[in-house]
């Protein structure tokens, strides 16, 4: 028997505990051991819930339990998330976590705190929700050099711009929607300015390199430019519009960034609609390989965090090998990457003008609207960017 | 220092030498070890093959070589390659293969002769070739129940009906093609008659319910019989149609099945075209999730293979823990599952003996076919049989 304790009783947390009580036979089967959530530490009281009589309140109470042997983690944030993890793995308990705010900030550490205590620190959870993607990075992808990671990372604007296109809507309609139906926050910053998938693939590019990558480095935009004349033009173009978290090797360098892409159709990511999440990743020998699933929701995210409890008590007495060390891994300058942009202007910009500024275009027309619009060969960021000062640029977006 | 024996250097026991050899430095990383090929065993000589020098014709002179800590089996077929596998792994020596007959027949003595000499059997190029797939289910999916998984397991049968949807062509019109080009073999039965996804279904369902899947009980159902026309009805009903290896839990009881199945436009195998494979899975918390790659082709299947040389090095000395027992799993009977089904039949059957023999069904017409074509209610498999047997059926196939 294994005793758990599950830090916040929130969606995730709580879907931890249904997974773990639930399938307990299944997990038992698969971790040669049973698994018993024994305390439940949140703010808040519970009456009528089942596992009411588990919850405490303070933090002490679970430290100073010496039968607890796995910490789960569904705290979110950074504080106190941190300072309760780190105690427990100082304890010599595994932890497991959903939380990528934490992982982002601290992972490297945390492993290696894992590694001095010969225990744990998981977070299949933190990147994809419910998609196997951590362990697959670091226990099947093993012998290739990984040259490119895209993913939609992000439900809420996943949903949001699936619906943009589905339906033509706007934006602020659209949000306005979601916020009403649950899948945005009231607060969707984190969301639709797309820190949560820059912190998501500031993970994965650190597994991938095995260097920290901070996430404050990558630069990140989000889909609140983004209009129903964009997604015109993007069928016009067959492409669709995703937020892309990617990460790419170009002559040597690791680049990365979140921005608003436009995707062929033929792309695995292209049909990846809704609240789901998918994450490719081309290796030099593997080719493509995609990963596609729930990226949110209280039981699917909760299976990741259940399977890395199965992980820690198969692997009670010994830590798994995780190369993500502290060392910070420069990033290529993004200015000089060059990329195609697609790129709408005002009706009246001389089309010489254009050329001159921007070089070679494909001129894109969506009838009914009255702009220059086209698609540029690849260009340095930096030398877009100057291009672009010189016009009045309704939107650009970038070409996948 | 770990070295490695490669039998057979043909595609991807070739594949699997680049890899070793090509991204070096990489493994050595993450395997915490450097790996060397030190044999490679081919009837055939190899002049001006950088690694000429390396091939042997007789398996004694890798069996007696006290270096050789890890054997690769890329012969494909059952004999010698089980005889090699088996002496390879009585020695204690780990193995890791592509080769999923081996697999699907010998699968549990092997895991079992293994886990007695404590090395390790790894087949996760066996299913799916490049695609993380036995992995994740044995280390990612550890808290759910199984409860569907269907699969484009076989490339070449992809590729046909991806191209038989694209251009509306023939069945044999595109096998001729795909045999042409190298995508289809001369003899292509094991590919079109739906063998080669029986057995890669049979291994996957003995990993989720851990007991012994015999490929022979698995009702298969090749592309043979599928037209244009069938293409035609498909898009009508926006549907496409895939040859799927599926296995699913209904009442307690694993099902199994290979057939060609129409599968609705939004479900998430849907867009996979091309030689390209995936495979879903449902579980009762992680809700869907699907992996996609390549399933075969030299250097992808080659980066599975050299994947599972990395975690036989990690693993030197201790066995990968693997449920997948002896004991047979008795399968239900597909004559006893209810499901829907497409049905053609010649224009002037009577409507009123449709309703008679088949119950309430939807009419489908696609313009210019002189047919009576629909789809049922769900009905068990032997009704539909009994039902189908008094009309003169064109063709008919299941909806996923």
């Amino acid at each position: 028997m294994v005793k758990v304790a599950v830090l916040g009783y929130g969606t995730i947390g709580r879907g931890v505990v249904t997974v773990l009580q639930g399938n307990a036979d299944t997990i038992e089967k698969k971790a040669g051991k049973r698994v018993e959530v024994k305390k439940i530490l949140d703010l808040r009281d519970f009456p009528g819930d089942p596992n009411a009589d588990k919850v405490v309140h303070d933090y002490e109470e679970i430290r100073t339990d010496g039968e607890i042997q796995i910490v789960v983690e569904c705290m979110g944030g950074l504080e106190p998330a941190y300072t309760f993890v780190k105690t427990a793995l100082q304890q010599g308990r595994s932890v497991a976590t959903s939380n990528k705010e934490l992982v982002a900030k601290y992972g490297a550490e945390l492993i290696e705190i894992a590694k001095e205590n010969t225990c744990n620190f998981l977070f299949e959870a933190s990147v994809g929700g419910a998609i196997p993607i951590i362990r697959p990075l670091l226990s099947c992808l093993t012998a290739d050099k990984i040259e490119e990671i895209a993913g939609i990372l992000n439900g809420t604007t996943n949903y949001m711009l699936s619906k943009m296109e589905r339906e033509g809507a706007d934006f602020h309609e659209v949000l306005k929607e979601a916020q009403a139906k649950g899948y945005a926050e009231l607060h969707p910053e984190a969301d639709i300015e797309g820190w949560d998938a820059c912190r998501k693939i500031a993970i994965l590019t650190s597994l991938a390199y095995e260097k920290q990558v901070d996430f404050e480095d990558i630069p990140t935009e989000g889909i609140t430019n983004i209009t129903a004349e964009d997604i015109m033009y993007a069928k016009k173009m067959e492409r669709t519009i995703k937020l892309i978290g990617q990460s790419w090797i170009s002559e040597g360098k690791v680049y990365a960034m979140v921005s608003p892409m436009l995707i062929e159709m033929d792309h695995p990511l292209a049909p990846v609609k809704g609240v789901f999440n998918a994450i490719f990743v081309h290796g030099n020998m593997v080719d493509d390989v995609m990963f596609y699933g729930q990226g949110a929701g209280s039981l699917p995210t909760a299976s990741a965090v259940a399977a890395d409890v199965v992980d820690c008590v198969k692997h009670i007495g010994k830590t798994v090998k995780i190369n993500w060390s502290k060392e910070k891994l420069a990033l290529g300058d993004i200015g000089g990457f060059e990329r195609k942009f697609f790129v709408r202007l005002p009706g009246d910009t001389p089309e010489d003008k254009i050329r001159d500024l921007f070089g070679e275009v494909e001129m894109i027309t969506v009838p009914g609207l009255d702009e220059k619009a086209f698609v540029t060969k690849a260009i340095k960021e930096n030398d877009f960017d100057k291009a672009a000062a010189a016009v009045n640029v309704i939107n650009r977006i970038r070409l996948h």
